[in-house]
């Protein structure tokens, strides 16, 4: 077949949405041929908006997790969290919130209003206002339970500049905590695994880590990213492609809990392919990074940061992990989907 | 039981997503619980948003429409022009979107690409960029082809102040065309039934005729609305409620077309209650209604426009219809669903 007939025959995939290599496919070939936007060629989780002199982030995402409530937090938190944390990657100070419901026809009541106070709690912890929103309702059947969709607007603070094109070389890369905690929690609950160990979801709005850092490092603060669907492995990988650097990641300082590592090695899981929602990555001048890192330590919410690795000169796109062993390998995004509806 | 048993044990129904009273009641008793905020609590299909010193109007809206392809649109055109329209309806100037896809597994890609297209050339007609966008996809059975969930950012007007709350007594009510083919069109494509004439939705952007209309006629104008789900009906049993106003209507003079006409004869339906997505309702000072009506007509897509009715000094919040036939009735909002998933 051509590639023309093969395109007219395929068919959507959970591949297509799981943040890796197939997403990615779909995104830059299918996605980006009809939009002629910058932004969107960016590929960064939010858009930069110029609105009279005003720069404004402007972020979307809608949540399918199954189950919707799970150790950590449920659908509720989770959106509001997700949505406030792209527009914080992207330099915002979250300031508006739009909150669009589907739900299944039979869903309980109940339920709903426990979601609604979880979003609440949630958007008044980031300072966001929910001012806006939809609901529709489909029949039985036609989805599953309730899908949220959350679009945030904030204001880029001044002098910043940051997203997934302005790698540095040189640069160094700290995540703010332990990872892949989010992934396991709902992948636990979906299957109705007991797991060793409490493993919560770290799924929560990083405000009070990067508004901080923004307002005390501005400049010196490069990319931000916080690593969802797909992982460090995804997020790394793009802004490796995006900013045309090569990254050295050191295996040995990436922060897994315990019980995290615990499942991974049992299940077969790489961590650094776990979804994260309270976690992020920055990427900081060399000059700061010792100063930032400690900055963050001394944040409850960011005890576990480290330096885990740095950008190198090369300009191949591609992520290098040395492994704990003494070995190198190249670290790649997940090819299809390892745990779908997960965020 | 008591009302919060009765709560505890109730599940949400198509009726929650019409559009007509149980829908109202959901938002009034269940979500404005849970949010403290004004623009919310007013109920418009935008918010404003103030940022720094522009005033923007923030929009949100989720595409469930079932078919997703129907004469004279498909859930592409439909989920560009819903939000663009409602940016509109608070004044303001529509430039940019966002795109969130909720996908089922096995969706053709051939579907999804001729959508694209129908974004891109209905996007383009409403001059409003796409900037950024989600996609997830769900397993086979957990959603119903495909949903788009669409937010809008636009700048309002300087000197334009519209919102439900605003009806004055003594405004004007203009409706821009004839109501009811979005409807029609969606019911009829559903249910395979083949009409005398040619139904086709009236979904389109409406930039061309509210953009000129707000330049030239201002401050005069005090409230717009588009009438989607639940129609004319709902919208103005709303805009009575929020501005605490009563309505008077003349039937004879509400434009609806003969095919559609001659479909709501026939299945029983009330051209009042049936979604449109490509007219609007205009409340304007009676001083300028004859310019605004002239103003209107000579647009191609506004050839129908008609001043079909008034605002009166009641605060009763009532709309009255005047019959073709010299009767007089309230006109209520539908209480549950006539058309679910139309939108």
């Amino acid at each position: 077949m051509s590639d023309a007939h093969k395109r007219e025959a395929e068919k959507i995939t959970l591949a297509h949405g799981s943040g890796g290599r197939m997403m990615q496919r779909l995104i830059r070939e299918v996605f980006l041929e009809y939009f002629d936007s910058t932004e969107l060629a960016n590929l960064d989780d939010a858009a930069e908006l110029i609105i009279d002199k005003s720069r404004l982030a402007f972020s979307t995402d809608t949540f399918v997790v199954k189950p919707i409530f799970f150790p950590g937090g449920d659908i509720g938190s989770l959106a509001v969290s997700g949505t406030v944390n792209d527009v914080l990657m992207k330099g915002g100070c979250p300031l508006y919130l739009s909150l669009a419901f589907v739900i299944e026809e039979g869903f309980p009541m109940q339920d709903l209003t426990r979601i609604l106070e979880s979003i609440r709690a949630t958007a008044k912890r980031a300072e966001i206002d929910v001012v806006t929103g939809d609901t529709k309702v489909v029949g039985r059947g036609e989805a599953d339970g309730i899908f949220i969709n959350t679009t945030g607007v904030g204001v880029i603070l001044p002098g910043v500049d940051v997203g997934g094109r302005n790698a540095k070389v040189g640069d160094a890369i700290i995540v703010s905590g332990d990872i892949g905690a989010h992934g396991i929690a709902v992948m636990a609950e979906r299957n109705g695994l007991k797991l060793e160990g409490d493993i919560r979801s770290d799924a929560a709005p990083l405000n009070r880590a990067v508004l901080p850092l923004l307002e005390r490092f501005g400049e010196a603060v490069h990319v931000m990213r916080d690593p969802t669907r797909g992982g460090v492995a995804t997020a790394l990988n793009e802004i490796a492609v995006s900013s045309a650097v090569g990254i050295v990641l050191e295996e040995a300082v990436i922060p897994v809990s315990e019980p995290v590592t615990a499942v991974c090695d049992i299940l077969g899981l790489d961590p650094l392919c776990l979804p994260c929602e309270g976690r992020f990555l920055v990427f900081v001048d060399p000059a700061v990074a010792d100063d930032v890192l400690s900055f963050l330590s001394d944040l409850e919410e960011c005890s576990n940061a480290s330096k885990i690795g740095e950008v190198k000169g090369s300009s191949s796109g591609e992520v290098q992990l040395n492994t704990v062993t003494g070995g190198k390998r190249l670290l790649d995004m997940p090819a299809g989907e390892m745990l779908p509806r997960i965020c």
